[in-house]
């Protein structure tokens, strides 16, 4: 069979310096892989676009490493599999790994788990029971160890980890305070997640004063999505031996130069504080315990997840761009195949 | 008896804005305290003073509370009983305990813990086998996990915990810097107590440069009791799950403004690294364990602890003044009575 050109890819042309726009993007054509071996092609069906990403555009040393330019992006993927050479995967199935965004990618059946439609939809794979879900699960019950009665701080709170951190809270029996940037966010955490309370950040007239009131008892748990300003707000009202998971800081992925503020050290100090950074992938061999609660919790029904999502690989730049906006709310995806049959 | 008065007390007059001074301080003379049943009357021997005391001046709620206006400072004190109505405690014994400066203090037998002066000089109970040792012992061992081969580096290194932390990390297999703030003090670390490197912060011509030659592998560890740009240089090189015990933050404690420095939160995020503030308190009901294995590491002759000596109750504020010009090396303690017979 001879290759066909018909491989839309999203390239990394140039690296942004602060914000990133749509011409470091650049929509290229290739040939369509083979599988080899072991392999099997397959067809995107939905793109996860996430904050952690704007890190990889640099040039730097992180915790992944950078995007090499001129090759597609890469992240979190879920495909269908329309042609296999393994043992373990037939076509039809539905997979999710990390994957190049584009058409059709070809994986070695390690590098793919095979998704079971059967406990939600497939796109769930990107978030509530995915990656997305995990680092809410673990970054808030390993580092966060929020206790009954206590007060549970999330900045982000109406994105993809920000919403599902606020619903196990609640599981937890705590007092759960969101942070966001809108009113119609603020109405969604409250009316349909069950927040306690919530604050708009953009239009609250004194955030320090907000959060007071919002959290009469003081911050037991913080979990940070954002940094820079707001969360200097709320490190003002931590209690003692109080636990700040740091799991994102978007708010200052696109500043030019090293970002300046109030030292945190006297107040981590002072009152015994933990601030421990993390990323999901520290948590690999406890993914499978995370996945059945999640899933559980989902199945109970005690676990909502909102998903926002835009049609067509050509718009995956535009995505992940809006997430710097604020424009998601809840888990950020490309659709890319027309419905699954 | 007639109560005389000649017990000699240094009391809290002023309260500081910024850098303290003599003027905050009084010595005034009271009567002598006569003890009740249960209680013990004190002859003081010797005080403590401690960077920590700075933020007790302040009248604002912190992990002790304020230091009372017009009433005598207070901290660890060693006393001498020279009158006991209690079962426990009789004349002639040492105790260490929360006493007042001042020549003579009643206690209660449950309030202070007698001092085996066998073990070591009775002055050791407030340097390596007292808080400053269990500070030291359980800030780095239980926050900072020092592992074999890892690189620890800590600040403040020529006071009286740093100089501890860096022989329990040298005994438990690290690569140690230190870092102080004069060339004798740099050359005890590395000449009498064994670390592997130290800086001298006020006359290295770039601290950055110089921390990244004496770090080649990075930071595992760093155990910070000073804070500000010190800890700053320190945190550019921590390595991927690297562990921060906060012990002290003295470059900020005279700070009349809030201090502004780089937002370390990026640092902390992209390599999953711990920060954890403490007080030794916290660890209370361990305090055993680490008297044991500290007083075993000095019998040993693995742990070896410096003391400045300043002679006189009036010169208490002159002793805890000079703690934050970093004049002391090891712990600065304040001699009150007469060698004990």
């Amino acid at each position: 069979m001879t290759q066909q050109k018909n491989n839309r890819q999203i390239i990394l042309i140039k690296r942004p310096i602060g914000k990133p726009d749509e011409n470091c993007f650049k929509l290229v054509t290739s040939e369509t892989p083979e599988p080899a071996n072991g392999q099997v092609l397959l067809q995107t069906q939905y793109i996860s676009v996430d904050p952690y990403m704007r890190g990889r555009m640099n040039d730097k040393k992180s915790y992944v490493p950078p995007f090499k330019l001129d090759e597609p992006m890469n992240g979190g993927v879920i495909g269908k599999v329309i042609e296999s050479k393994t043992d373990g995967l037939k076509k039809g199935d539905f997979v999710v790994g990390n994957l190049g965004w584009q058409d059709f990618s070809v994986a070695g059946e390690k590098e793919v788990r095979k998704i079971n439609p059967d406990i939600a939809p497939i796109s769930a794979s990107l978030g509530a029971l995915g990656m997305t879900g995990l680092t809410a699960y673990f970054g808030l019950l390993d580092i966060g160890k929020p206790k009954h009665g206590e007060t549970v701080v999330v900045s982000g709170a109406a994105g993809a980890v920000g919403t599902l951190v606020g619903q196990i809270a609640k599981i937890k029996g705590c007092r759960v305070v969101g942070i966001a940037g809108s009113d119609k966010k603020v109405k969604y955490l409250v009316d349909e997640l069950g927040f306690d309370a919530a604050i708009n950040y953009k239009s609250v007239p004194d955030l320090n004063e907000a959060l007071s009131e919002a959290c009469p008892k003081g911050v037991d748990v913080y979990f940070d999505n954002v940094g820079g300003e707001i969360s200097d707000a709320v490190i003002a009202l931590i209690n003692n031996h109080a636990r700040i998971p740091l799991c994102g800081q978007i708010s200052l992925y696109n500043e030019e130069r090293i970002p300046i503020g109030p030292r945190i050290q006297p107040a981590l100090l002072t009152n015994s504080a933990l601030m421990q950074g993390f990323i999901v992938r520290n948590y690999e061999d406890r993914f499978g315990e995370g996945i059945v609660q999640l899933a559980q919790w989902l199945k109970e029904n005690k676990l909502k997840y909102a998903e926002e999502i835009i049609e067509g690989l050509e718009n995956a730049p535009k995505a992940f761009l809006g997430l710097f906006a604020g424009e998601n709310l809840g888990k950020q995806l490309v659709k890319v195949s027309p419905d699954p049959d």
